[in-house]
């Protein structure tokens, strides 16, 4: 398989490269870039010398298209759709890392991603690549919108109690905490070393552009929910992100309850592990893996979930090479069978 | 003024050091221990060599009393109550950093601390020390017991919002994050710097000895609240606590209400500060104070309030000192003056 | 005193602001800026706002001096010798915290700045500001070139060695670590969360701007030593130096008589601590201490040294103030009596 | 191949885990210890769960020998020789990743180690396992002892130089910083999150019981070397060792010719990088590879060598499987080929 990565040199794609290096079926990866790199990837990144080379080229509609069996955009949200608008999609198969195709409505899109979008008609095209929870779609599909970090820790994390219809309406509040990876590439004052090392803070409270990908798919699996309360926040830490997730019952369950209706949601599903105690971003560091826990509290009559993904991976490039493996009918874990690094 | 010092060694003990070495009204400090620490202060904390000097002396009831006109029990939760319960109150003022004077039941201390007290009925002579919040009683008070670092920092979010009386019964969820001093100077494997660097976890959800004292304080508020959902989390970073809270409101409320109504709650308060935006654990890195925004979100009629403190000054120290100053008839502020360290 | 801070927004000048606020004998501070910072400094640094205000105004070389007693330039080299290129040093006093205006020849400030200057023929104004060496000078001087942060570590924990005449000529290695706020506030890749977190790198080998600074005063001391080894290295930490120096010596000495040569040396200088044990970086957090330990290994007939400080304080604002008081007849310690952090 | 990994609870054993759990050649491990862990691996580290299981089974001189093709001995110092004092070393094939059998006079040992040795006899036994360094014997050998963290990026950092013969006789300086990791698993003040967060030390200087080790491979390629200077620093990161080499020269050299110098040394060396630029930690993280750089100084006759390993890896267990893989008569690399994780 050959394989076009588009934005190689930003964080998705850098995690894209490492992950696919170790791949057995991928044979060629081609780097694109919009901007100015034109050097071997290596160049840049000489800590990936051993495992791979290749320069950048300059993207082209035709030829990256051409030369790759799939290809992956690694590229921020509205470079992505910019993109793909000059595309022939029936040329290709393709993954796309950011948020531009994964809504639904494109007035939903302008009014949280606050910009207009340059073909919201190719967005039905697109299958939602929550890999665990869509996987007969993402098998049938040729065009994936890759989720978002939060939505996959938050929606792996909440879907086994929505399926089972026990969240009141409206009561999910979603506490998410992120490593710093999460922002991106691009240096400023907000991923500065010291205004995030022995700091933390919320951002984006009430207004980030996850809340409305993570309402859509939780209405399509319960669709009395019409909304969510989220809040992000920066942790001093590269990556990882845990999302504390709370939602009042309809009744009293047991946590024993609770859990087997977690490893019945996951049974077959390598990446998500279903955990006796509260797990940690640690335990899923550089891996695929989501580690889940619920407990249910009597007192309060509240289930409180905690999820944790490494974002780089789950929430970015692992699960499009997850979907990637599905598309091409391959088991999930091919190429991804990584062990966490601990400590 | 002579203070005692139990416990200083400890990082309460070691702050009350740092800050008391500033105070302008305090001329001697003595150190008691109830371990085996025997030398000089310095000996074991050398970076306090120019500031202060001291053998550690071995707690004794009587001496310790006698020798200052107030005693800081920088001691965990059973330690505490097991000194006190020897001591002759009418003989000394004192101040408790610990858990055991704060609760008013005793069921509740068994419960949640889940020990049996030696002395609970010496419960009843001590003053919650929110110094915000119950001023005038503190002034009035020679016993305070000093409120938890998560009490604090939730509390003081919360409170003009249920005064205002716009919180609906029981909606209050708290996601807390502390830096790891949080948890003490033992050193075991949850403090282990490979165990919490690059890493973020959640513990003791549903069971931290924490809620019944920030329910127990906001019943005093407002009585038709029974109970809160609080979860902690421990963040890979020393110092600062931030507490996300969520309330649904009991009506449309607009930000610049909700800016007002936390601004005349804390008119008279040096050591709070409204914000416009959202503050970071660093804007009150080693000062006492918090810092709090409050939001409406129109779309879910919910408040989320972030409050930030030091966990170990405005959350232990800090806190202890300024109650100190209002049962001497100082200004709050006094010898507390501290520009919080940034970056 | 009536002070002027250019450049306050830096971290140099933050850290000016926050120490200055502490200050005694400071009545009024007032900041400026060459660039496009126009509003209240507390609006872009909030957690100020109980500690100082004040416009943060256009730099004006009449005004600025007038309207001072003393003005402390807290920004870049070549910034600064531009301003300076255009006041009348006659009616004011001033400290520059870059390194403009420490070297003697022009050739090697042209060499190791790769840069000209200005004004170079105003550098014989300047006196250099390691205060403890040249505190007599500092005393006489209108105008102080405050050293840079890794000259005052190095020079501090080697000056005792030197002025002994037991160094071996050109034995002297420099193992210099920072962290990252001496690389300033400006965001780019070096000072990126990502690229310094959970990393460790050495830079500029052999380049560093520094070495000449080091090597200038080493000769005044021991005119026999012609050069060093200098290599800086960032740690991922905000705060802190710690410079380890080697030096061969020119005879066998005990760690007595090598601790007592340290001790004599700084009998009198409240900031310079003499330890028996390996000092680290914490141990001086926040404040304008030095610790210094020295020993000697009889196995390889050298001497290491460690010397720590915090980059901000001793290496920056806190050394300029230490500088301010000894121009103003005040003791060193005057409004900078601070005791460390920790933990 | 069946392996056995003694001390599997440990940093050492855990990453002897992680990596051999990806490893083609390895069908079964077996752990052991020789305290109290009885459970299945995985109980403790439940972030292993999917790569392996596996109770851990007190360790019997005699099973534990016969029941697999090799024996990984992650055990610290005294342990592994008390362990191995007991078996018969003609049944199986060993690498011991302590320091017991690496010094080849036993007063030496005495003297760094501060204890006896058990079966000092046996060292004779045991091949040093610097893989680039010592390919042909390790080969050859049935008894590795695998070589320490500091030894590693050091030896291979410096060994080009001797071996051209242009280091001038004792003028060696090793200025070495190390994560945390390094010191192990056990929680102590040391290894405590306050106490290296945000802080930088140095220790056991002049001590430390790898400079023998450093300099007895020295001697074997430079006999006219009797010593070398060498201070260890704990860095605040969990992970990398980053070794800044200080080296006088016989004669003037080109940086081309130093670094065509290097590439021979290491051209067949598949984990060894000879890098352009300065390398950091995080180039090799979680990876087996060595990165270097070296650069000769004209004004002060001295060539500075930066090496970065990552202290788990080629620092210990992942050059263990190295040596394996060499015994095993495979390729270096064969279940190696890890692409570090940036960032």
């Amino acid at each position: 398989m050959k394989v076009g990565i588009i934005g190689a040199t930003g964080y998705g794609g850098l995690e894209l490269v490492r992950l696919l290096s170790m791949h057995p079926e991928i044979s060629v990866m081609n780097f694109y870039s919009t901007s100015d790199y034109t050097e071997d990837l290596t160049t840049y990144y000489p800590h990936l010398s051993t495992s791979t080379s290749g320069a950048i080229k300059k993207w082209n509609k035709n030829k990256s298209v051409s030369e790759n069996d799939i290809l992956f955009f690694a590229t921020p949200h509205g470079v992505s759709s910019e993109l793909m608008g000059e595309i022939d999609f029936s040329k290709t198969k393709l993954i796309d890392l950011s948020g531009d195709f994964r809504l639904k409505k494109e007035e939903t899109y302008q009014k949280w991603y606050k910009q207009s979008h340059p073909c919201f008609s190719k967005t039905n095209q697109f299958t939602y690549g929550l890999s665990e929870l869509n996987r007969e779609a993402i098998k049938q599909s040729n065009n994936i919108a890759n989720p978002g970090c939060y939505p996959t820790a938050t929606l792996l994390g909440v879907a086994p109690l929505l399926k089972a219809g026990i969240v009141q309406k409206n009561s999910i509040i979603v506490d998410a905490k992120s490593g710093i990876s999460g922002a991106g590439k691009t240096a400023n004052q907000t991923t500065q070393f010291m205004n995030r090392n022995e700091n933390l803070t919320a951002y984006k409270i009430t207004e980030h552009q996850h809340i409305p990908e993570i309402e859509q798919f939780i209405g399509t699996i319960d669709s009395s929910q019409d909304f969510i309360t989220f809040t992000p926040h920066l942790v001093p830490m590269t990556r990882g992100i845990l999302s504390t997730i709370y939602a009042t019952s309809t009744r009293e369950i047991s946590n024993e309850e609770l859990k087997e209706m977690y490893n019945q949601s996951y049974d077959d599903s390598y990446f998500v592990r279903v955990r006796d105690g509260v797990p940690c971003t640690k335990d899923v560091y550089g891996s695929n893996f989501c580690d889940l826990y619920a407990t249910y509290d009597k007192r309060t009559n509240r289930i409180t979930i905690v999820s944790v993904i490494d974002n780089l991976v789950k929430g970015a490039a692992g699960q499009a090479i997850q979907n990637m493996n599905l598309m091409l009918g391959l088991p999930d874990e091919t190429g991804l069978q990584f062990t966490p690094i601990f400590p």
